[in-house]
């Protein structure tokens, strides 16, 4: 099988959006941007080994790819609508292959994205995504926008997708509810377009809270006041904190993808509302200060979020 | 040194771009699109020993991974604007990562692109670029236009970076002139725009000529005859073939990234002006026929064009 019959077998599907008027098959892909939108782009790498382990399923690495991407959009409080892949693959295996191109269609048809373009390469696995998204003009929700005052929330619960992870490199057999959340995380679409208009600053949480919200402090030029007491966590993550008196799981573990982000006080009433229509658990879990520093009540602060390097 | 320091010193320079509102250091970029216009978008990865060897210089190798993606915007017609970078290092090189920067710093001001954000990961080395750019709308030269009585060009010459990549192959030792061909390939952007309403159909020359013009021909729904005696070629693959009856070089050798492209016949004296005022050699080389099949007189058939498994 060429490169071009790999193409056509396992990433040609028909797409059914309207902007896209020239999908794969030339050198490049033409989509239209309706009037009043801002483009929104983000890239994000997979890399077997590294993000995901050698015998995980085609469908899982899929998966992950595309909503590690799509979580970047929600974050921008933006509209996700078409993305490019390019893989990397040590080999022609047709049942890999098949496996992974039905689980990143029926994602990419559960999150309304099309795929426009991509490339096909001989090596180490290896998945890069470029996701394009739209957002009304000068509506995206940067980093930059938090006040001092404001609240921060969190979606969601945080900290079980790396204590899954920690349990695997130390031998142990998550359960599957556990699996699911390090390999199915679920990119808050619906949450970050609700956010748009009432969050000052918005991050996704994939590297670790204490991380991820120090870049919303310096894109900001503000501080930040958490307790750990109020972080939404699981029964299991609970149970390993008092267990292990170890916080460094929620605080520093990084694969969530859940939303951290800032509102000011008067809109505490809306953020409660938008949880409820997007089904969302929302927690406070500190406010903006002053001070530039990340003041975290509760913690010592023996933990390390994700280090690329 | 850390991903966020690394980006910071190697990746994050001023951009001058008034289309780019948001560029790296969010969680996505935000641009803009000027009314009137259709993107356009590409992707293409450089993995190390596939694409390039593991001692070429990292300002060929970055040089190398734009022109490429560039050279595929060229072949829409359209203008390059923006792209993002991701990047599998297998160590922080800074050394390499200087000059790797420095590279693609100076090569994206001379084509005028932004890089607007991107990702670093850690794994065998492997450059992915998406590009985006814009071309008016419905004036993207596609490869399914070429219609029967239709000239077939090319630009430039062909085959001199197969015929250097064969040397190295065989222990020989290229002279610069040579090796220049297969590291530094221009992308024809001021032709590709200058083709804008005028080619029927346009490809450029990655995977070899026979092959590309292929993708022409199935496309199009149409065959092409073209002769060997016609193709622009440099002395030493004039010289290469005379010594070894071999024109595969220049049919199925790929790397030059020389546009392929048909136009009426009744424009050509329209072509010749386009390369007079681009200052490049283009040569017609063919005619589109009505046939399904490609007829390449002077030539028995014996090369293959690059498969990429």
């Amino acid at each position: 099988m060429d490169e071009f019959e790999l193409i056509q077998n396992y990433f040609n599907w028909p797409l059914i959006d309207p902007t896209v008027e020239l999908g794969i098959g030339d050198d490049a892909a033409i989509f239209n941007l309706d009037t009043g939108y801002q483009l929104v782009t983000t890239t994000d790498t997979l890399s077997e080994g590294v993000h995901f382990f050698k015998d995980d399923s085609p469908e899982n690495v899929a998966y992950k790819s595309l909503a590690v991407n799509l979580s970047d959009i929600a974050a921008m409080g933006a509209i996700a609508k078409w993305f490019t892949l390019a893989i990397t693959l040590p080999k022609v295996d047709e049942i890999w292959l098949k496996k992974f191109s039905e689980s990143l269609k029926e994602t990419s048809s559960k999150y309304n994205v099309s795929l426009i373009g991509g490339d096909t390469t001989r090596g180490s696995l290896n998945i890069t995504i470029t996701m394009m998204g739209v957002v009304e003009k000068s509506k995206a929700i940067k980093r930059s926008g938090a006040n001092n005052g404001d609240n921060i929330y969190i979606s969601g619960e945080i900290g079980d997708a790396a204590l899954c992870l920690k349990k695997i490199n130390e031998g142990e057999r998550p359960d599957k509810a556990e699996m699911v959340k390090l390999n199915r995380p679920i990119p808050r679409l619906d949450l970050g377009y609700a956010l748009n208009g009432v969050a000052s600053s918005c991050i996704d949480i994939s590297d670790g809270l204490e991380q991820d919200l120090s870049h919303i402090m310096k894109a900001s030029k503000v501080g930040a006041i958490i307790d750990v007491q109020k972080l939404p966590l699981s029964q299991s993550v609970v149970k390993y904190i008092e267990g292990n008196n170890d916080w460094s799981v929620p605080l520093c573990g990084g694969d969530d993808y859940e939303l951290c982000f800032t509102a000011p006080k008067n809109f505490n009433s809306k953020i409660i509302n938008i949880a409820k229509s997007c089904k969302i658990r929302i927690t406070k879990i500190g406010v903006i200060s002053d001070s530039k520093n990340l003041k975290i009540k509760g913690y010592d602060g023996h933990g390390e979020s994700y280090k690329h390097f």
